[in-house]
């Protein structure tokens, strides 16, 4: 059990950045909130999946919507608990714990909220270890878990409780469906679970490697070292690109952000171009007509001066940037989780070649 | 209280068609399944609104979803109860009668099916006196009814509860999001209520008047008398044009479906021509650039051969058909009422000039 300190926060926004892989929504934001929950005497104690006991009960939570829209409509900070109140009246049970849903971006600021506010521990790992579109790419519900109840809120008092779904199919385009109508961004629970089932599917410490990821940067960029090397030596990454963005294209449709963003290489890339294919987040990095790197291993830009994870939805023209690869969780690259999260599932014909695990990835257990 | 026999089915089925102004889905469809339910021993009792006690649990119950859609998808028949089973388990309640959530139309056969499904009574009258195309015009909810919770259900398993609402907007169009993603087509429990609400705000008596309709247009075929008399006799209604169908133009938008049908007249009306403007439900009749009858009166095609109800989704070229108009049911007229079902919740900028009610109307407390 480790607590989330005000001090913490800004390295867990970077690492929860990095780890967005270009979406998740703003960490920025979702840390301003957080912080005065901190300062107003709401504690977050983090405790690690094998202190979660078999008989707790556990839901995931989160916001869910397009990232682009969490700029413009910015969040009340309490439609996500109000979800959770929602679910616990169906199931007629209080939750024990949150679990994340997603680790990438805003949605690892939203679950320690959720615990500040709620007085309850939140589970060191997340449904994604990284930050994915759709409801059905979380591990909870990939490894068996039960696609129903779920509840949605919006900042308006209104609040929909999925009651059953045929599948997380389901739940995925009827909840997207409310999500639009409610203006684009609301607070979701989904996935409840017991302890043992949360351990058995979740993507265990996350939580604890965005703080390290975040602290890297920080020191790197304090010592004036390259903040990319700090990244790639935490997460077992590797540096597939340097470049300069030179174009960008960017459509809100059906509750996502769709596009890609071309770079056109410096330095030791130069004369060398690729683009990366986004849906919310970064699926594809394309070179030479060849993925070099897809689903579900990360994908992310960092820009060369300061290491500060590129989303994309404020990537612009102009931004010098390393492109990084970092392999996935393992948990994330079995053929259960291909079949959710592999670059067929985003309509790529394409196979899943994995990034190499290098050694201190697989000692840190990720 | 009196029961739904075999024989009264095709009367209402005619009647509802005639009430639903040219949608609320085709009654026919409906009465098919509810036939099947009789011959296989279930009941249909319905009761007047002043047998309802104070006490009572009920809801509005029905389907939502484009009439078009109907046709394409035919129900399971299953949908509504297992949308009142949600809400009755959101509520921890058990309904004790269903009141129709409107009377046009397919929705009349609903309410009767899930009355006999459930074996509880079905509330003669209806929430529309008519049939509108949104959940706000539902009198339960414009008399001061609370909007939430409702529940949807689909032919699939899926089950969504509407657990609160900031109003009863929201919920029409947080429920037709749903609907549209579900596939065009729900089944729809909404409005809870205590016996004493229902008695207030209910349009009352039109289950007993589709049937006295449809009976008096099954005299007048088999008299080989006037069916569209037959109509105006039982209604107090007027007949407004006599024509053929030249123009229909007719789109799906955002689960509706919008446009308008033009007849050119023949008879007395020879030489002249109006326009309806409908969505789902005929809206406007308009004449020399006047809106000759407007919402929340009825508007209704009769075929001039077999006073044959013509819906908005089946009308064609070369329809012969009386143009009538109804007056609506007082509840429908009043200040609080004309905010939701007048001709500015349509968007149409005229007043309302109610069609004059006949004694004979007034006498049967319609």
């Amino acid at each position: 059990m480790w607590e989330v300190l005000e001090e913490d926060l800004a390295a867990i926004s970077i690492g929860a950045a990095a780890m967005g892989t270009g979406g998740g929504g703003n960490a920025y934001l979702g840390m301003i909130h957080l912080r005065e929950q901190l300062r107003s005497g709401l504690r977050v104690r983090v405790v690690a999946p094998d202190e979660v006991e078999d008989d707790w009960f556990l839901v995931a939570g989160g916001f869910m919507g397009a990232p682009v829209v969490t700029y413009e409509k910015l969040r009340q900070g309490r439609e996500e608990v109000r979800a959770i109140e929602a679910l616990q009246e169906n199931v007629g049970r209080k939750i024990d714990a949150i679990a994340p849903m997603e680790i990438g971006g805003e949605n690892s600021m939203t679950a320690l909220s959720i615990a500040a506010e709620l007085d309850i521990p939140v589970v060191d790992g997340d449904g994604m270890g990284r930050a994915f579109p759709e409801l059905q790419m979380v591990t909870f519900l990939m490894y068996g878990g039960q696609p129903w109840p779920a509840a949605v809120a919006d900042d308006k008092g209104n609040v929909v409780v999925i009651h059953r779904v045929r599948d997380a199919g389901s739940l995925e385009r009827i909840a997207r469906a409310i999500t639009v109508e409610m203006g684009g961004s609301v607070g979701l629970a989904m996935a409840p679970m017991s302890g043992a089932e949360c351990r058995r599917s979740i993507v265990p410490g996350t939580l604890s490697l965005t703080r390290e990821i975040g602290r890297a940067v920080l020191v790197a960029r304090a010592a004036k070292r390259s903040t990319t090397e700090a990244v790639l030596s935490v997460t077992g990454g590797s540096r597939l690109f340097r470049g300069k963005v030179v174009d960008i294209e960017r459509r809100l449709t059906g509750g996502f952000v769709v596009g890609h963003i071309d770079l056109e290489g410096f330095d030791d890339d130069a004369g060398a171009r690729v683009r990366i294919d986004f849906q919310n987040e970064n699926l594809i990095l394309w070179k030479d007509g060849e993925a070099v790197v897809s689903v579900p291993d990360l994908i992310t830009l960092l820009t060369t001066d300061e290491g500060e994870p590129v989303t994309t939805e404020l990537v612009r023209y102009g931004i010098r940037a390393d492109v990084v690869g970092i392999p996935c969780h393992p948990r994330l690259a079995t053929e259960t989780a291909l079949r959710f999260v592999g670059p067929r599932a985003f309509g790529y014909e394409i196979e899943y070649r994995p990034l190499p695990r290098p050694g201190v990835a697989a000692e840190r257990g990720h």
